[in-house]
């Protein structure tokens, strides 16, 4: 049953992810005409450089115009591929309203005004889909909406950003320092010129906030994700996570409070131990843990970004969006009714891994130790180095609330024994 | 938007899985109605033995005339969790002659006569699916069929029998015999008493049927399945695998050929590196890779059975065809347009691992190889052990035609000096 009159699909941007998207369009035609049960025709290009040379694209299709693009009435549906807020923002909202579902890779987009654009597709009765914006090619946001609408999802743990990843896996391999490890992903192309948004966790929290979303019913803005860049983790660090057998990763965690009634989310690194799954995520690759009362654990992986990667979840989400429209009908849109409060990350509960210089003088364990008592935050290991005077503390406790080790933290700083707190990292996975 | 007339739910089979399907429906109500759009309501359960005590299920819906209940007209989805070929086929059918949507687990069944149901699903417009009959709780068949809609599948390969995988990893890790091993399975509730479905492979077999004809849009039919239990690995072949880092595995490979013009599907013990992430794959779980064009390798891992993860399978599937129930339409039915040949075992690639017995005497090698030549087999490393007259040769061959390395070992065992051919395992996963 294949309906002739092709599926009018306009294109905006046609960068790393756009130009591969239009490829596949091209040279998987008769594939996605069967899939989709009806052709699927790219009926306009939106650039900013219009003058510049694109493989495969017919020239007569490009405009710098993308508004009049989204304007034509025609367009079935307008895959955003440009990145961030505006012009990307007003285009999609135009889209809607002009008859257009749209598929979008854009998480920065998302995670701030995704519930505002959620209900402007459902106003005009269209379709908005991102499985890109999260993980790149691994399917996760349809697994998590779909495949796991029948269950509780309690957690969501993962690697969701493979510029950190690369970084983290040289200073793991290597002993690099962060400087030397950022600079080698930069000069192979893992790193963008500016890395901001990748080092210091802003992309990573935005798929934390849209993950959450999702997995717990309930609208967690961008401000609402507890952030930590990567940018002051140290060769030490690293040899301390050996010593203990973890390694150190960017996270993002989103998590039900354990009574229900709350949800957090966060990015922040950590150490983990080297047995769990995520310690062997390698290079540019990501890895997500979705736990969930019924299934139990579930781990989803494969590549996070890179052009065609990216495009395969686009055209995925192209393919279901084209089904719809045929038959009439929309997908699930957002799912919100949970309505939980985003707790602050003093309550989420987890556990820290401390290095202290001290004074190499008697009493200073039992003054620290006190220090964590007067806090309820309970010792796990404590390893204890000194030489010449100096020395230095590592403190390993057992899980406690985020407040309590900040406390923890701060009261340290003041003893007088205490010449500086080394490093702070939160330890999880276990 | 909320309906309040609910949805009628008929459950076929209160067992392992069945009964869990019934305890999240209950306690899970509120959240299903929000995800659905209007409440589900349990309205029948048809079970074989009707006075057994069922804790959570109103004695009331509980029946012994399955048809009857299937047949009532006003059921809008019937959830198939009995198993096996009859009553379940014909209660499917049923169930969509009579205005019905079919969720089901059953592996064998669709296996067997997919093609037809799917067929009688949408003569009727309605939905049949079935997640939990591959890999349990994992989301597999949703994204094969939505996430990755856009792309082009070259290969599906996994461990996807729970049972078989804790037989291997004991034998891995205990250097347990076979028999040893599945008596421990069995004791622990991981075997069934005739574990003949998962240990002789047909369990997978039929997994990697659908799973074939899902990824390459091409029927598969459980005969087109090459199929080679476990039943004659020993503790033998685990040292062997050692020797060369590797571990055995239980596999499910369905691969499209370099051609693209056929594709492959089989289930066979197999060598794999313990580098590959397959290897680390531990009990009674399951973990499948997907290789595509554009998203490259992803995988996918979780709990491949037990009551409460398959019941998650199942759930996320019913609150899927509630929706289109709702939405007046149904979701994507089988795919088989590509309908590309099923090419037999002989035309698979693929690597041999071969342990000869021979004479201990000049001239054994240079035969050996010779014999390899002769069919065009390549060899990567031969390793020979001997002692006291008696030798034995290991030859790892490079990749080839099934077929060629079938008859190169025909060959070998003709050779007068091969006392006999001690095993033969393929070499997957580089
Ligand atoms: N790259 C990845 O691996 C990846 C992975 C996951 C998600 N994403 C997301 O995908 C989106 C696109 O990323 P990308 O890497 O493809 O970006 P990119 O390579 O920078 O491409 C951006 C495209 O948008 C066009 N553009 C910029 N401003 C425009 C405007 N005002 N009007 C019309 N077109 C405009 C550019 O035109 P010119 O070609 O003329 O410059 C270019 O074609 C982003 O939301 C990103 O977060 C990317
Ligand atoms: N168990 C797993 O981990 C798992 C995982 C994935 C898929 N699956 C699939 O899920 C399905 C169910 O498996 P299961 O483990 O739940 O099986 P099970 O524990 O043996 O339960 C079968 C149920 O079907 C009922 N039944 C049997 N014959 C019947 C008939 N003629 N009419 C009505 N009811 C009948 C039985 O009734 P009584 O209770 O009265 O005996 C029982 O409630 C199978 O297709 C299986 O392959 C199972």
């Amino acid at each position: 049953m294949m309906r002739t009159r092709p599926l009018k699909v306009a294109l905006l941007g046609c960068g790393v992810v756009g130009s591969e998207v239009a490829r596949i369009m091209t040279t998987h035609a008769d594939d996605l005409a069967q899939r989709i049960g009806a052709p699927v025709e790219l009926t306009g290009v939106a650039v900013r450089r219009p003058s510049k040379v694109r493989e495969g694209i017919d020239p007569a299709l490009v405009t710098t115009d993308a508004t009049a693009l989204v304007k034509r009435g025609d367009i079935d549906v307008v895959v955003e591929v440009i990145g961030g807020i505006e012009p990307a923002r007003s285009l999609i909202t135009t889209a809607f309203e002009h008859g257009a579902s749209v598929v979008s890779a854009n998480k920065a987009l998302l995670a701030q005004d995704g519930a505002a654009l959620h209900a402007a597709a459902g106003e005009h009765g269209r379709d908005l889909y991102y499985e890109a914006a999260v993980a790149g090619a691994i399917p996760l946001i349809r697994p998590l909406r779909e495949s796991l609408a029948g269950d509780k999802v309690n957690r969501v743990l993962g690697i969701v950003n493979g510029t950190t990843n690369f970084i983290l896996d040289k200073m793991d391999s290597t002993g690099a320092g962060y400087q030397e490890a950022l600079d080698e992903a930069t000069a192979l192309g893992y790193a963008e010129a500016d890395p901001t948004a990748d080092v210091e966790g802003f992309d990573a929290a935005a798929k934390a906030a849209i993950l959450a979303g999702i997995a717990f019913h309930t609208r967690v803005r961008l401000d609402d994700v507890h952030r930590e860049g990567m940018t002051e983790v140290t060769a030490a660090d690293f040899r301390s996570a050996k010593g203990m057998g973890c390694t150190i990763k960017l996270l993002a965690i989103c998590e039900r409070a354990r009574d229900g009634a709350s949800v957090t989310a966060r990015v922040h690194p950590a150490m983990i131990p080297l047995s769990h799954p995520l310690a062997s995520v390698r290079g540019a690759y990501n890895a997500v843990f979705v736990e969930s009362d019924a299934a139990g654990q579930l781990m989803f992986y494969g590549p996070g970004a890179g052009g065609s990667p990216t495009a395969s979840a686009v055209l995925g989400d192209l393919v279901a969006v084209c089904r719809n429209k045929l038959n009439g009908t929309t997908g699930p849109g957002e799912s919100a009714y949970a309505a939980l409060p985003v707790s602050p990350m003093g309550d989420v509960v987890t556990r820290y891994h401390i290095s202290l210089d001290v004074a190499d003088k008697p009493g200073v364990l039992a003054q620290v130790a006190t220090v964590f008592a007067e806090h309820g935050v309970s010792i796990d290991t404590v390893r204890q180095q000194g030489k010449d005077g100096e020395a230095s503390l590592v403190v390993v406790t057992h899980r406690a609330l985020d407040a309590a080790l900040t406390g923890t933290v701060e009261a340290l700083r003041k003893l007088d024994t205490v010449r500086g707190v080394a490093s702070i990292m939160r330890v999880e996975g276990e």
